[in-house]
């Protein structure tokens, strides 16, 4: 996406080997605009996949997520983030384990609103090692809902998400794609993945 | 809001004394068409207001602190919640004390995204006792930012914070007013306060 790029390039900053900061637009103060654009983006391109949901992890995949579902027209369910759970009765649950923070997380989704019936769209701002994708798979799998694909706003794809997505064969779109980072600048990737949308 | 009032009647649980769990549409599961609603309705209230920047605290706070944004035309910040912070160089920092989880959190702003130059519009889903709103008023406080008014979905008029948010001043819409809860249900209150949007 064009527009996301040129963002990425007036804005974004590289932090060392492998941090994209990009808290001016996208993950602490947010461009709504900017936002909606990239929702009805994702809803496009997942338009014919008979999605019913979608679902992210708070709480930066909130907007994209929510943006992406109004677009859509499906609800939008945002799982929550736990240090640790005690009662997981009516809980979908996964454990999610993040890199940059060196933290181990608890996420959760009532079994109220995640079933066999539904096909979803996990929309999330960041990809990199992919372990909140992965933990949101998992939940899929324990409600026995089918996964229709991966919508993320910027996938570093030198990092091992992207192709664990791949491997999986669920479409994956990136709005943006970062190749690598070469002295703080941001190269970005066009190549496509051969993967159909069915 | 008649449409909030409707959805919380039908899918609202009463819990114990004073929660309201209305985690199908709201803070769980969210419906991006009411939240769309929602955020008109607060832009269209506070729409003369001057209003440069809309405010929350992560994670409840960011949907219908989103659509409002989108409505108004101006970015939205949200505040990140920590249990503790070692550097705070470039934040703005207030505690906030949770009751209903009995925990104090850090919240925090950069000071790159809020200036003296900003009218902001507090956006948050739940009022109780008014400890967000309360963190957020004083980073405001501490950025020089003037404070155009207070937006909630959802406020139980008969805990603290609203009428905290009156003795200040701040000109407040809550798109559902809970009276009380009687024998498990939820009273509404239809009273206005006189304050003037200038």
């Amino acid at each position: 996406m064009k527009r996301l790029e040129e963002r990425i390039d007036a804005e974004g900053r590289v932090l060392g080997e492998d941090i994209l900061k990009v808290d001016s637009f996208l993950n602490h103060q947010v461009d709504p605009e900017l936002m909606q654009a990239m929702g009805d983006e994702f809803a496009h391109y997942f338009a014919d996949m008979g999605i019913t949901k979608v679902l992210t992890v708070e709480s930066s995949g909130i907007a994209p997520a929510l943006m992406a579902s109004l677009s859509l027209g499906v609800p939008m369910v945002f799982a929550r983030k736990h240090k640790s759970l005690t009662l997981t009765d009516n809980l979908y649950t996964a454990t999610v384990y993040s890199f940059t923070k060196q933290t181990e997380n608890t996420i959760s989704i009532s079994k109220s609103f995640l079933s066999a019936d539904d096909k979803v769209l996990i929309i999330d701002d960041f990809l990199a090692n992919g372990q909140a994708v992965n933990g949101l798979l998992d939940i899929c799998e324990a409600a026995g809902a089918a996964v229709g694909g991966v919508g993320v706003v910027i996938e570093k794809r030198f990092q091992r998400g992207h192709q664990f997505i791949v491997d999986r064969h669920i479409p994956l779109l990136a709005l943006a794609s970062i190749a690598s980072f070469d002295n703080g600048h941001v190269v970005f990737s066009h190549e496509k993945e051969q993967i159909n949308v069915q």
